[in-house]
């Protein structure tokens, strides 16, 4: 058998997380939180899991109850026409299926998708797994803005999609509405559409705000835009995501859905339904990250790192290039094992993974989590 | 956008359970029990979902503790060689992920697969999106058992893959260990891969046992092997199904369900794990699935229907050509409507839809729901 993905190794979050395990380290690898989801949230799933009648299949596209509160929300938060929960709104296992699922309806071969690179691991080889071509644009550093110039250059007759990823894993960086307007200008004369992953939605600092492609009309007829609860609530264990885009897109989405995973679990869906409602919790993320986003980089000032600018999402990219002249994965691996705190190689978000002297913290952690291993960053050099 | 499936709808099941709620139907067309999971499971959800740190991502192939006790019933109930929990057995979204994520994983453009018809909705479709060709095998009533000539027939150079599944959907055909030998032996000078979709395994009737291709080494050592905790825990809506394969194939799976899913609700497969390492529950299905089936059965003798005979999972075929002269679909529809009874037309387990004269029931539904649905269709002729 020989493989369809040959370059392809197991994801760099399993790995490092692995490792992470087999020498003790402190996890700031693999973007997850170390506390728990709100309790009303896990409240409700221990009670719908022993609801009569809630154990089986959920419709496909998602409850209906669920979908409604996501209408509701979306038109509430981004002041937007709320979209209709019958024939715009999906709810997927995680916004990684709907990535997915997005790629497999709308991607065939030969296609070209535009991917502004630094990216999350699964856009290349989901694109390629189409038939696909990724057309990389880089994104620089230190801000990691896109330059719509390079976007435009990279535009052409088979452009069947660009993937934006606002505020953007790993780097924080954040579209305005003027990057959104711009694309939409780029985009107006031709029939390329728009897969928006924008699962750290409700994680914008500074008093900034996250804005979503569903705010700027030209792009959200031609987009898929994602969420996802796990990012949200904490749970990113629960696997429940969702996706937003009018009736013809979405149509095409569930035509792949219903045969990739058919539905999400049930009683999962019912207690998202029950604490969706409650706007103060997702109102109070920004605060909550920002201040672990501040306390870390407080903290990360004694060690040799420099840090890079981070508005948004929860991840912190630094510079390591005065403690080691090591490439990224070289150095993350020595940091798990000598530093005891795994990080992710910046690379690994590469094609090719070219090297970039940059590692990535995530700092979804506890105070006491956030100490620790700053003591240990600091210990390290 | 021109649709990737443009001759795909709605998946069935969807559908007839939309019209059985609008019809204030009994639902006896999607696959699902009417009845909940033991309470030792639920109760393990509601725990796990309140146990602080298992809410985040699961390792990406499953919880090894749910991992290894797959294995050692694997290796109990087949009397099989245990399957390695770290190198052959993969947690999936549902055997439907599984399904899909085993296609993508090994279907290459121009690759033919070998189907069975009638075949489970998504098994076309989905090989389709890999750019594979679909190769139909007809099974043939009453008994639908394959015809091995014709299966060697089907063979090419080209063919990647064949399709089981045993016990059969929807005809609860169940292969035999001679069948098994045969494929082994046409397979024998081929480098064609096995996908067994066994999700009903644990319901087979009249004294039976299911033959899983686990047990025929020369298969085994080629296969794909699925099953369903939603079948099995009467947990449909779950969504956590499993995969065991050798190293080599689950390597290829685990690159694509690293992309499709990345991982299983950690909470569910905790709780499943819980209870996996207690063999009554599965022992006593057969026993509780025959009883349903026979009730069933002798309820319908006085209906203008036709039972098939059903020697595993959990639906009845029926003829309905003394009550009707409409296609299945129609039928269906107009048994939803007049009686008010859902059922699946058997046409759409087959490509093009060919009318079949044939309806399917799905008994795995409490005894008054059986007992209500019975008195409807007697009242309908
Ligand atoms: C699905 S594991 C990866 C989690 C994540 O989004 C990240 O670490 O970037
Ligand atoms: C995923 S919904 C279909 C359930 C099922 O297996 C069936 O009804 O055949």
């Amino acid at each position: 058998l020989v493989s369809k993905l040959p370059d392809v190794g197991t994801s760099i979050f399993t790995v490092m997380t692995q490792l992470a395990q087999e020498c003790g380290a402190i996890n700031l690898a693999q973007g997850f939180p170390d506390y728990d989801p709100p309790q009303a949230l896990t409240e409700a799933l221990a009670r719908h899991a022993q609801t009569n009648g809630h154990q089986q299949y959920a419709p496909m596209p998602g409850l209906l109850r669920l979908r409604e509160l996501i209408s509701e929300k979306t038109a509430q938060h981004y002041h937007v026409p709320a979209p209709d929960p019958v024939t715009e709104i999906t709810v997927t296992s995680g916004a990684t299926e709907a990535l997915y699922a997005v790629l497999a309806a709308v991607v065939r071969p030969g296609d070209e998708v535009i991917v502004l690179e630094p990216a999350y691991d699964l856009y290349g080889p989901a694109i390629r797994l189409q038939g696909g071509i990724p057309v990389y644009v880089s994104l620089r550093a230190p801000t990691f803005r896109p330059d719509w110039n390079e976007v435009a250059a990279a535009l052409s007759p088979s452009t069947r999609l660009i993937m934006l990823n606002s505020p953007h894993n790993p780097t924080g960086a954040v579209l305005t509405p003027a990057d959104l307007a711009q694309l939409a200008e780029l985009l107006r004369p031709t029939p390329t559409l728009v897969l928006s992953d924008e699962v750290y939605e409700h994680m914008v600092y500074d008093g900034q705000q996250h804005h979503s492609v569903l705010q700027q009309p030209e792009l959200a007829e031609r987009a898929f835009v994602l969420s996802s609860f796990g990012k949200t609530y904490h749970a990113t264990g629960w696997k429940v995501g969702y996706c937003i885009a009018p009736p013809a897109l979405t149509a095409e989405l569930r035509r792949i859905h219903q045969f990739l995973t058919f539905s999400v679990s049930t009683p999962t869906q019912h207690a998202l339904a029950d604490v969706l409602g409650d706007a103060t919790h997702y109102q109070t993320l920004p605060a909550f990250y920002q201040h672990k986003r501040d306390l870390f980089a407080d903290l990360m000032r004694s060690t040799g790192f420099d840090l890079l600018p981070t508005p948004g999402a929860y991840f912190q990219v630094a510079r390591y290039d005065r403690l080691s002249s090591a490439d990224d994965y070289t150095f993350a691996q020595r940091l798990t094992r000598e530093a005891g705190v795994a990080v992710v190689p910046v690379s690994a978000f590469y094609h090719h993974t070219q090297n970039q002297g940059l590692v990535r913290f995530c700092f979804a952690k506890r105070e006491e989590t956030l100490l620790s291993a700053a003591e240990r960053l600091q210990r390290f050099g």
